[in-house]
C-alpha cells in the first residue's frame, strides 16, 4: 500500500461536454481532451484517483437514437443505454487520459470499470419519479407509453411528455473490490453516470432498473467505501456560493458540516445542481470527520487539493 | 500469486445470443445467464478466468440504430459502437456470472474493463477491407457514402451495399496492467468485441479507427501478455473436425501446432469460422510450448479443462 492521497473525482457535465458545440463524438472527445489535461495534473502531484462522472445528455441520446430506431432494431432498456455509455465516456477518458499523461511523461495506467450500483428496491424515490429522460412524445404518445409499458409520464414544461424515472439513493457499489484492488496504481473511471443502477432480488439476481443515480452521491458511496482521504466534486464554479446570483451572493473558502447543513436549510443551493453537491460532501465528512470534501471548478481544481481554491468542507 | 491455472476463454457468437430469439436485451440476458453457469463452474474447480467476448451482432444492432436515429442525434462512429457494445454485454454478463456464483455460494467479483487494443496503421488489412458491418444501402446511397465519407462500400450477395471495414491483428492491449491486476482475484471481461481498435499516434495518442479485430485473435494476444496456462476457444462444436459435414468427417481430440498448420494447408477450417481459431490456438502453443490451447463447445468446457473432452492443441 502506498501512502499517496487518495482522492475520488465527481466529474461534471462541463468536463464532458461543451454546449456551444454539436454533440458529436468527436466534440467530446475535445472537451474530454482538455479535461483530462487537469486529471492527469493531479495524479502527477502525486494523488492516487478514482473518477465518478455524469452521463445525463448522453445517455439521453443514447435513448433517442434506441428509440428513433426501433423500427430496425430492439429498443435497449434504460439500464442498458447506461452500461453503453459507460463504455462511451469511459473510452474517451481512458483515451483522452493516456494522451495528457503522456505529455507528461507518465505511463500510469488507466481503465474504465463497467460499474454497477445496488439501490433499494423500497427507496421512496420509486413512489415519485421526478428525472426526466430521452425523447419528448405527445400526450396521445404519453398515454399510449403508460398503457403499454407502464412508463410514468410527465408534462415537461410546454414541450411535451417525457418519460420520468426516479432517483434513488446509491447503496453499494458491485464492483468496488476492483475498483480497491487498482487504485494504488491504475486511475479507475467507475460508477459512470452514477452507476447503473440495480436491485437485488432474495434469490441474489441483481436486475437493472429504470432509475437514474445522482453522481455525486454515487461518488461519495464510492469514497466512503474505497476510504478515500478527499472527495472533490468538480463543477462549473469554483467556489460555493450563498445568494447566488444575487447582489449580496458570497463565495465560500471554506464551510463546517454543521455550516453547510445550515445553509442547506435556509435554501441557499439549488435541487439538481449545487445541493447534491453539498449534501455528498457533508455526508462524506460526517462519515469520515478526519477527511475532508472539496467543492470547485476542474480549471481549480489543483490549486483546490494545495488549499488555495475552492470550497473545502471539514467537520469541525 | 496463487498456483491457479489461469485461463483465457474467449466466448463466440452462441453464448450471448440464440438465434431463435428476437434480438432484445432481455433475450441476450436470457441467454448469457446459461452461459454464466457454465463459466461459473470452471471457476469453482479452481481456474482463474479472463473473457474475450466478440460483439458483432450487438455492434451491428447499435451501429443501425445509430444511423437510423442521425437525424435526431448525431450517429456516433464505429468505434465508439464499440466501446458501448463493451459496456452493453459486460454489463450482461457480470449480472449473469453473480447469479451463477452465488447460487454456489461463491463471491468472486467480476467486473468488465473497457479495453483498447492497438492496431498498426500500416496493417495490410487497410488496405483491403472485408468485415461488412451496419445497415445495407442502395447502390446510389453507397456512392453517396463514399464521396462523403469516404467508406469503402462493398455489394454484399445481393442484398445491397454495405460498407466494409478492415481487420487488422491484435498488436498490444492497452488495458494489461489492469487485467494481470485484477484476475488472481476477479473474473476480469476484456477486449470484448476483440478491442476497441485504436492506433498509435507519434504524440503518444491513441486514435479510434473503424475496424474489426478478431476475437479469438484478441484472445490469442490477451493470453500470451498476461501469461495464461491455457487458451480455450468456444465455439459452436465440441471438437475441431477434418472434412467438417463431409461424410468422411472426422472430430480430432487432439493436434499438434505441425498438424494443425497442415491442416490449414489443405483447407480445413472454414475463414472467419474456424480458421482464426486453429490460428489463434497455434499461435499460443508456438509462443508457449509448455501450455495448451483448447477448442470446444461451451457444454462441454468443463470437461475439456478435465482432458475428457474438446480438441487440445499441444506443442508436441
Amino acid at each position: 500500500m502506498s501512502n499517496a492521497k487518495k482522492v475520488v473525482i465527481a466529474l461534471g457535465g462541463n468536463a464532458l461536454e461543451d454546449k456551444g458545440l454539436p454533440p458529436t463524438s468527436d466534440s467530446q472527445l475535445e472537451v474530454v481532451k482538455k479535461t483530462a489535461d487537469y486529471i492527469a495534473e493531479i495524479s502527477c502531484k502525486g494523488y492516487e484517483i478514482a473518477i465518478a462522472h455524469g452521463n445525463g445528455p448522453q445517455v439521453g441520446r443514447i435513448l433517442l437514437s434506441s428509440e428513433a430506431g426501433k423500427d430496425v432494431t430492439p429498443a435497449m432498456p434504460f439500464d442498458v443505454c447506461g452500461a453503453m455509455s459507460q463504455g462511451y465516456i469511459g473510452y474517451h477518458i481512458q483515451q483522452g487520459l493516456k494522451y495528457a499523461l503522456n505529455k507528461r511523461n507518465k505511463n500510469t495506467p488507466v481503465v474504465s470499470l463497467v460499474t454497477q450500483v445496488v439501490v433499494e428496491k423500497n427507496d421512496a424515490a420509486f413512489k415519485n419519479p421526478t428525472k426526466p429522460i430521452g425523447p419528448f412524445y405527445t400526450e396521445e404518445e404519453a398515454k399510449k407509453l403508460t398503457e403499454e409499458k407502464g412508463y410514468i409520464m410527465k408534462e415537461d414544461a410546454g414541450r411535451g411528455f417525457r418519460r420520468v424515472v426516479p432517483s434513488p439513493i446509491p447503496r453499494k457499489i458491485v464492483e468496488l473490490h476492483s475498483v480497491k484492488q487498482l487504485w494504488d496504481s491504475t486511475i479507475v473511471i467507475t460508477v459512470g453516470g452514477g452507476g447503473i443502477p440495480v436491485i437485488e432480488k432474495e434469490d441474489g439476481t441483481l436486475e437493472g432498473v429504470a432509475a437514474v443515480i445522482d453522481k455525486d452521491l454515487a461518488a461519495e458511496r464510492l469514497a466512503e467505501d474505497v476510504g478515500a482521504d478527499i472527495l472533490m466534486i468538480l463543477t462549473e464554479v469554483e467556489k460555493v456560493s450563498i445568494n447566488f446570483k444575487k447582489p449580496n451572493q458570497e463565495d465560500l473558502s471554506h464551510m463546517t458540516v454543521a455550516q453547510a447543513a445550515q445553509l442547506i436549510e435556509e435554501g441557499h443551493f439549488a435541487p439538481g445542481s449545487m445541493l447534491p453537491k453539498v449534501q455528498a460532501a457533508i455526508k462524506f465528512v460526517r462519515s469520515n470527520p478526519d477527511k475532508k470534501a472539496i467543492i470547485t471548478s476542474l480549471y481549480k481544481a489543483v490549486e483546490a487539493l494545495e488549499g488555495t481554491a475552492g470550497t473545502v468542507i471539514t467537520f469541525a
